[in-house]
Protein backbone atom coordinates (compact mmCIF):
# COMPACT_ATOMS: atom_id res chain seq x y z
CA UNK A 1 0.00 0.00 0.00
CA UNK A 2 1.50 3.23 -1.07
CA UNK A 3 1.68 6.53 1.71
CA UNK A 4 -0.93 8.19 0.34
CA UNK A 5 -4.79 9.08 -0.09
CA UNK A 6 -7.13 9.25 -2.98
CA UNK A 7 -10.38 10.46 -1.77
CA UNK A 8 -12.12 11.77 0.95
CA UNK A 9 -15.83 10.94 1.03
CA UNK A 10 -17.94 12.90 3.30
CA UNK A 11 -21.75 11.14 3.68
CA UNK A 12 -24.52 13.53 3.60
CA UNK A 13 -27.85 13.98 4.03
CA UNK A 14 -28.85 16.72 1.74
CA UNK A 15 -26.76 16.45 -0.86
CA UNK A 16 -27.73 19.91 -2.35
CA UNK A 17 -26.72 22.10 1.16
CA UNK A 18 -23.77 20.14 1.41
CA UNK A 19 -22.17 21.14 -2.35
CA UNK A 20 -23.62 24.57 -1.77
CA UNK A 21 -21.84 24.85 1.40
CA UNK A 22 -18.12 24.27 -0.60
CA UNK A 23 -18.98 26.08 -3.67
CA UNK A 24 -20.04 29.11 -1.30
CA UNK A 25 -16.24 28.74 0.07
CA UNK A 26 -14.77 28.65 -3.50
CA UNK A 27 -14.50 25.09 -4.39
CA UNK A 28 -15.67 23.63 -7.97
CA UNK A 29 -16.95 20.97 -9.13
CA UNK A 30 -18.49 19.47 -12.73
CA UNK A 31 -21.00 17.86 -11.40
CA UNK A 32 -24.70 18.08 -12.45
CA UNK A 33 -27.25 19.42 -10.73
CA UNK A 34 -29.02 15.89 -10.37
CA UNK A 35 -25.90 13.40 -10.01
CA UNK A 36 -26.53 12.21 -6.54
CA UNK A 37 -22.20 11.98 -6.03
CA UNK A 38 -20.26 15.02 -6.42
CA UNK A 39 -16.50 15.28 -6.61
CA UNK A 40 -14.11 18.31 -6.20
CA UNK A 41 -10.55 17.66 -7.28
CA UNK A 42 -8.49 18.67 -4.23
CA UNK A 43 -4.30 19.03 -5.41
CA UNK A 44 -3.54 15.48 -6.26
CA UNK A 45 -6.85 13.68 -4.49
CA UNK A 46 -10.08 13.96 -4.48
CA UNK A 47 -13.16 15.18 -1.77
CA UNK A 48 -16.80 13.54 -2.34
CA UNK A 49 -20.23 14.39 -0.92
CA UNK A 50 -22.45 11.23 -0.87
CA UNK A 51 -25.23 9.91 0.35
CA UNK A 52 -24.17 9.14 4.26
CA UNK A 53 -26.35 6.14 4.18
CA UNK A 54 -25.00 4.77 1.10
CA UNK A 55 -21.42 5.52 1.97
CA UNK A 56 -22.23 4.01 5.47
CA UNK A 57 -23.18 0.57 3.57
CA UNK A 58 -20.49 0.72 1.02
CA UNK A 59 -17.92 1.10 3.80
CA UNK A 60 -19.49 -1.79 5.56
CA UNK A 61 -20.32 -0.14 8.48
CA UNK A 62 -22.72 0.85 11.37
CA UNK A 63 -23.07 4.73 10.99
CA UNK A 64 -22.56 6.27 15.06
CA UNK A 65 -24.24 9.22 13.95
CA UNK A 66 -21.84 11.22 15.47
CA UNK A 67 -18.29 12.15 15.07
CA UNK A 68 -16.51 9.50 14.10
CA UNK A 69 -12.34 10.07 15.36
CA UNK A 70 -11.68 11.42 11.87
CA UNK A 71 -10.40 15.36 11.37
CA UNK A 72 -9.69 16.85 8.09
CA UNK A 73 -7.96 20.23 8.37
CA UNK A 74 -7.05 23.26 6.02
CA UNK A 75 -3.48 24.24 6.43
CA UNK A 76 -3.61 28.45 6.21
CA UNK A 77 -0.39 30.33 5.21
CA UNK A 78 -1.11 32.69 8.24
CA UNK A 79 -2.93 33.38 11.32
CA UNK A 80 -4.37 35.95 9.68
CA UNK A 81 -5.68 33.41 6.32
CA UNK A 82 -6.83 30.88 9.52
CA UNK A 83 -9.08 33.89 10.40
CA UNK A 84 -10.30 34.54 7.15
CA UNK A 85 -11.26 31.00 6.33
CA UNK A 86 -13.23 31.06 9.48
CA UNK A 87 -15.13 33.85 8.75
CA UNK A 88 -15.88 32.38 5.27
CA UNK A 89 -17.22 29.40 6.32
CA UNK A 90 -19.49 31.40 8.61
CA UNK A 91 -20.24 33.09 5.96
CA UNK A 92 -21.08 30.49 3.83
CA UNK A 93 -23.82 28.66 6.43
CA UNK A 94 -21.07 26.32 8.84
CA UNK A 95 -20.50 26.57 12.67
CA UNK A 96 -17.67 27.48 14.22
CA UNK A 97 -16.32 25.33 16.85
CA UNK A 98 -13.24 26.62 18.19
CA UNK A 99 -12.54 30.26 17.33
CA UNK A 100 -8.64 30.93 15.79
CA UNK A 101 -5.95 30.78 18.56
CA UNK A 102 -2.38 30.33 19.47
CA UNK A 103 -1.81 26.24 20.05
CA UNK A 104 -0.13 24.44 22.36
CA UNK A 105 2.68 23.67 19.89
CA UNK A 106 3.72 26.90 18.34
CA UNK A 107 0.93 27.01 15.09
CA UNK A 108 -2.79 29.12 15.45
CA UNK A 109 -5.80 27.38 14.65
CA UNK A 110 -9.26 26.74 14.73
CA UNK A 111 -12.27 24.67 14.14
CA UNK A 112 -15.39 24.33 12.19
CA UNK A 113 -18.44 21.93 10.87
CA UNK A 114 -20.05 21.81 7.62
CA UNK A 115 -23.56 22.11 7.27
CA UNK A 116 -23.57 17.82 7.91
CA UNK A 117 -21.75 18.67 10.95
CA UNK A 118 -18.35 17.28 9.34
CA UNK A 119 -15.61 18.94 11.46
CA UNK A 120 -12.54 20.76 9.59
CA UNK A 121 -10.08 22.15 11.40
CA UNK A 122 -8.63 25.23 9.98
CA UNK A 123 -4.56 25.76 11.04
CA UNK A 124 -1.31 27.53 9.92
CA UNK A 125 1.39 25.39 11.33
CA UNK A 126 5.22 27.55 10.90
CA UNK A 127 6.78 24.30 11.15
CA UNK A 128 5.88 22.64 8.17
CA UNK A 129 6.21 23.86 4.25
CA UNK A 130 3.34 25.20 2.57
CA UNK A 131 4.19 24.93 -1.60
CA UNK A 132 2.74 27.75 -3.97
CA UNK A 133 -0.03 24.52 -5.11
CA UNK A 134 -1.07 23.96 -1.86
CA UNK A 135 0.95 20.98 -1.03
CA UNK A 136 1.87 20.60 2.60
CA UNK A 137 5.36 18.58 3.60
CA UNK A 138 6.51 17.60 6.86
CA UNK A 139 9.71 20.16 7.88
CA UNK B 1 -10.52 28.67 1.22
CA UNK B 2 -8.65 26.65 -1.80
CA UNK B 3 -9.50 23.54 -2.82
CA UNK B 4 -7.60 21.10 -1.02
CA UNK B 5 -6.73 19.44 2.14
CA UNK B 6 -3.65 19.43 4.23
CA UNK B 7 -3.97 17.05 6.62
CA UNK B 8 -6.39 13.69 7.97
CA UNK B 9 -6.12 13.37 11.50
CA UNK B 10 -6.64 9.66 12.91
CA UNK B 11 -7.77 9.57 16.21
CA UNK B 12 -6.71 6.50 18.57
CA UNK B 13 -6.34 5.12 22.01
CA UNK B 14 -3.52 3.21 21.49
CA UNK B 15 -0.99 4.95 19.14
CA UNK B 16 2.20 2.05 18.91
CA UNK B 17 -0.34 -0.39 18.03
CA UNK B 18 -1.73 1.97 15.17
CA UNK B 19 1.07 2.98 14.22
CA UNK B 20 2.28 -0.29 14.15
CA UNK B 21 -0.01 -1.30 11.47
CA UNK B 22 0.37 1.42 8.80
CA UNK B 23 4.22 0.67 9.11
CA UNK B 24 3.24 -2.99 8.80
CA UNK B 25 1.46 -1.80 5.01
CA UNK B 26 5.07 -0.07 4.24
CA UNK B 27 3.91 3.29 5.37
CA UNK B 28 7.37 5.20 7.00
CA UNK B 29 7.73 8.35 9.45
CA UNK B 30 10.10 10.05 11.15
CA UNK B 31 8.06 10.31 14.19
CA UNK B 32 10.52 8.99 17.24
CA UNK B 33 8.55 6.19 19.27
CA UNK B 34 8.36 8.63 22.00
CA UNK B 35 6.42 11.07 20.33
CA UNK B 36 2.81 11.47 21.09
CA UNK B 37 1.67 12.26 17.60
CA UNK B 38 2.78 10.55 14.01
CA UNK B 39 3.07 12.17 11.16
CA UNK B 40 3.08 10.27 7.48
CA UNK B 41 3.92 12.39 4.18
CA UNK B 42 1.31 11.25 2.03
CA UNK B 43 1.76 12.75 -1.34
CA UNK B 44 1.04 16.31 -1.24
CA UNK B 45 -0.86 15.62 2.63
CA UNK B 46 0.04 14.58 5.46
CA UNK B 47 -1.59 12.13 7.66
CA UNK B 48 -1.47 11.95 11.32
CA UNK B 49 -2.42 9.74 14.34
CA UNK B 50 -2.96 11.67 17.69
CA UNK B 51 -4.78 10.60 20.63
CA UNK B 52 -8.46 10.57 20.16
CA UNK B 53 -10.09 12.33 23.42
CA UNK B 54 -7.12 15.37 22.51
CA UNK B 55 -8.66 15.21 18.42
CA UNK B 56 -11.94 15.67 20.26
CA UNK B 57 -11.11 18.15 22.75
CA UNK B 58 -8.87 20.14 19.60
CA UNK B 59 -11.43 19.88 16.82
CA UNK B 60 -14.72 20.94 19.31
CA UNK B 61 -16.93 18.07 19.48
CA UNK B 62 -18.31 15.23 21.55
CA UNK B 63 -17.16 12.10 20.71
CA UNK B 64 -19.64 9.84 19.26
CA UNK B 65 -17.39 6.53 19.76
CA UNK B 66 -18.08 4.84 16.46
CA UNK B 67 -17.66 6.05 12.72
CA UNK B 68 -18.90 9.23 12.34
CA UNK B 69 -19.53 9.90 8.10
CA UNK B 70 -16.11 10.47 6.58
CA UNK B 71 -14.85 7.42 4.53
CA UNK B 72 -11.18 7.79 3.28
CA UNK B 73 -10.55 5.97 0.51
CA UNK B 74 -6.79 4.46 -1.46
CA UNK B 75 -7.18 3.66 -5.29
CA UNK B 76 -5.19 0.91 -6.52
CA UNK B 77 -3.71 0.25 -10.28
CA UNK B 78 -6.23 -2.83 -10.81
CA UNK B 79 -8.90 -4.94 -8.96
CA UNK B 80 -5.63 -7.55 -8.62
CA UNK B 81 -3.91 -4.67 -6.47
CA UNK B 82 -7.58 -4.19 -4.60
CA UNK B 83 -7.35 -7.59 -2.92
CA UNK B 84 -3.74 -7.56 -2.56
CA UNK B 85 -4.09 -4.44 -0.34
CA UNK B 86 -6.89 -6.32 1.29
CA UNK B 87 -4.53 -9.08 2.05
CA UNK B 88 -2.28 -6.95 3.29
CA UNK B 89 -4.37 -5.36 5.91
CA UNK B 90 -5.26 -8.66 6.84
CA UNK B 91 -1.77 -10.10 7.60
CA UNK B 92 -1.27 -6.70 9.63
CA UNK B 93 -3.94 -6.67 11.99
CA UNK B 94 -7.04 -4.95 9.78
CA UNK B 95 -10.14 -6.53 9.40
CA UNK B 96 -12.07 -7.09 6.32
CA UNK B 97 -15.01 -4.99 6.18
CA UNK B 98 -16.22 -5.92 2.66
CA UNK B 99 -14.27 -8.08 0.46
CA UNK B 100 -13.15 -6.77 -3.07
CA UNK B 101 -16.28 -7.13 -5.29
CA UNK B 102 -16.89 -5.31 -8.39
CA UNK B 103 -19.14 -2.19 -7.89
CA UNK B 104 -22.26 -0.58 -9.45
CA UNK B 105 -20.51 2.39 -10.79
CA UNK B 106 -17.74 -0.02 -13.47
CA UNK B 107 -14.93 -0.63 -10.45
CA UNK B 108 -13.73 -2.50 -7.67
CA UNK B 109 -13.71 -2.09 -4.20
CA UNK B 110 -13.52 -3.38 -0.81
CA UNK B 111 -12.96 -2.40 2.52
CA UNK B 112 -11.10 -2.50 5.85
CA UNK B 113 -10.52 -0.92 9.42
CA UNK B 114 -7.39 -0.15 10.86
CA UNK B 115 -6.80 -1.83 14.77
CA UNK B 116 -8.89 1.65 15.80
CA UNK B 117 -11.87 0.87 13.75
CA UNK B 118 -10.94 3.23 11.35
CA UNK B 119 -12.93 2.55 7.76
CA UNK B 120 -11.25 2.83 4.56
CA UNK B 121 -12.16 1.89 0.76
CA UNK B 122 -9.70 0.75 -1.19
CA UNK B 123 -11.05 0.83 -4.95
CA UNK B 124 -9.85 0.81 -8.56
CA UNK B 125 -11.92 2.94 -10.85
CA UNK B 126 -11.04 2.66 -14.24
CA UNK B 127 -12.68 6.63 -14.56
CA UNK B 128 -9.80 8.07 -12.88
CA UNK B 129 -6.50 8.85 -13.48
CA UNK B 130 -3.47 7.56 -11.06
CA UNK B 131 -0.29 9.15 -11.89
CA UNK B 132 2.98 7.65 -11.09
CA UNK B 133 3.62 9.76 -7.94
CA UNK B 134 0.10 8.33 -6.82
CA UNK B 135 -1.68 11.68 -7.15
CA UNK B 136 -5.29 10.69 -8.45
CA UNK B 137 -7.47 13.15 -11.16
CA UNK B 138 -11.07 13.03 -11.86
CA UNK B 139 -11.44 11.58 -15.60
Amino acid sequence: MEQRVSLITFGVRDLARARAFYEALGWRTNASPEDDVVFFQAGGMIVALWGREQLAEDTGVEDGGGWGGITPAYNARSPQEVDAVLAEVEAAGGSILRPGAATFWGGYSGAFADPEDHAWEVAHNPHWTLAEDGSVSLG
